[in-house]
């Protein structure tokens, strides 16, 4: 599972800070996590390959979450792309993104297909054999959702000294590590739990911007590898965290304390500071394990 | 008068080539022409000041030509400006720009004023006492305006002999710098032209992109000081410039030519030639004074 930042600052696009947009590899996916404007020429110069895009969660629409997002519809299209792309987002972002095509008489020659939010409880919204998409529902001006990306269960490891005592024949091996009980060469039923263990656990990241101090997300990220929550404002300026509807690093960190959670990347900071150190030194009063997002760098998990 | 190429290259943004976008100063006006994703970075990092826009105009909504405007103008928000906006684009612009703020409920603190343009005739859309801002009406894909720039005849100069030898009250200079005919100390009128000059020569600008090749432009960019044509192609790739309706470097000048401008500028090149030399060298065949636009590039008029 790696991550990479392609923004993680607030507001306006800057010459060296860019808006919020990230990708997370997981499994054989590569998932595009909101994309403010420039998110395309980040994706260029940070390596990421066009195609192995296809599906886009947009939280919300901010301009500094999507603004990026008809361009680079838009330029999938002229580099003749052709597998479909699905995107995740709130109520009323086909409208805009078609709206856009419209008036551009742009159609795209791939399949564009639309998944809207409307839910204020967390829901399933991607699955497949490998990993799970839920939203987490969070509390900003606009309707707003993060995202929790969950590996599903590996297959199961063979106890191959215990395979080998209960004469299992190795045409069953397959069956065994998906979880069955299967038949020996005896004719007898073996117990699974008898000759596998568990396999690799399976990680998660959840993605938690733009969101006020909400701990009702407490227990839909509990326990999770990897927090990305915002904290736009240091604790000097919980007042405008308040009506702005953004947290502190002190109220990230809080978050991912409740939630025990193993690494808290914070992200999303307003240009007003002038060094980010102060959003790990003030996150590490509550919470030890702080990283700090930064444009174009990665966080590998395992 | 000064020209800031901002962005020009068509398509798609890259990280070393911009979308379409320029400012022209102009007497007293900074006009932004044209704003593709990225626009605002690119107004940064050329130290245009923000808040000395105060007008737009957007040639048609292809998205390298305008994706970076909903961004600037939710900027602009940010920065709290309270002068007012206006936006000249074709019909549409209004809609997407809303229906973006409608989705991010946020509403501008300024005024925001919209001027849709559906006329294919060129039209007078922006006059003061010193500028007229017209449209050239293109040949694209999508409903598409070049814009012309010019400023109006300035004050007449005193031919101060005359003016001296003719007994004129120095109350009077004003009334003859704006071309009166006045009276003298005898009594006696006075014409204007028997004791003033022509002023400076006003300069004039045009810019026209995108368009495929069309010689309905030339009349109504005769003469200008500085053309700005779009050249997507060189001719060895006429075959797409003409389902695309671009141009290519020698039809621009073949404009440029019939219209007997001073300089061409070329501009709007697609990503595909290695060098833009290439672009010069063939509009030179044609048409002497040719220079290349390239992002960052600035040319001063007199």
């Amino acid at each position: 599972m790696k991550l990479t930042i392609l923004g993680c600052y607030s507001a306006t696009p800057r010459e060296l800070t860019n808006p919020t947009s990230q990708v997370i590899e997981i499994k054989n996916h590569m998932f595009l996590i909101d994309c403010g404007e420039g998110t395309q020429v980040q994706l260029r110069k940070h390596k990421v390959k066009f195609n192995r895009i296809k599906h886009i969660f947009i939280s919300h629409l901010h301009g500094d979450h999507f603004f990026g997002l008809a361009g680079l519809i838009s330029t999938f299209r002229l580099l003749t792309r052709e597998a479909d792309l699905h995107v995740y987002g709130p109520k009323g972002i086909k409208e805009v993104i078609t709206l856009q095509m419209k008036l551009a008489d742009s159609w795209t020659n791939y399949q564009l297909i639309f998944h809207e939010l409307t839910s204020t409880e967390s829901e399933l919204i991607f699955e497949d054999d490998e990993v799970e998409v839920y939203t987490i529902p969070l509390h900003h001006r606009v309707y707003t959702n993060g995202f929790l990306f969950k590996e599903k269960e590996g297959e199961r490891k063979l106890k191959i000294e215990a395979v080998l005592k209960n004469n299992i024949d190795t045409a069953y091996y397959r069956k065994l590590k998906q979880g069955f009980d299967v038949v020996n060469e005896d004719g007898k039923l073996i117990s699974n739990k008898l000759v596998t263990k568990s396999g690799k656990k399976p990680l998660s990241y959840a993605f938690c911007s733009d969101t006020a101090y909400k701990e009702d997300i407490v227990p839909i990220i509990k326990n999770v590898n990897v927090l990305y929550h915002e904290s736009t404002f240091l604790e000097q300026h919980e007042r405008l965290a308040e009506p702005t509807k953004h947290s502190t690093a002190k109220q990230a960190a809080t978050i991912a304390k409740q939630a025990d959670v193993g690494t808290l990347i914070l992200g999303h900071y307003s240009t007003r500071y002038d060094s980010l150190k102060y959003f790990k030194t003030e996150a590490q009063t509550i919470f030890k394990n702080v990283e700090l997002a930064e444009d174009g760098k990665t966080f590998e998990f395992n």
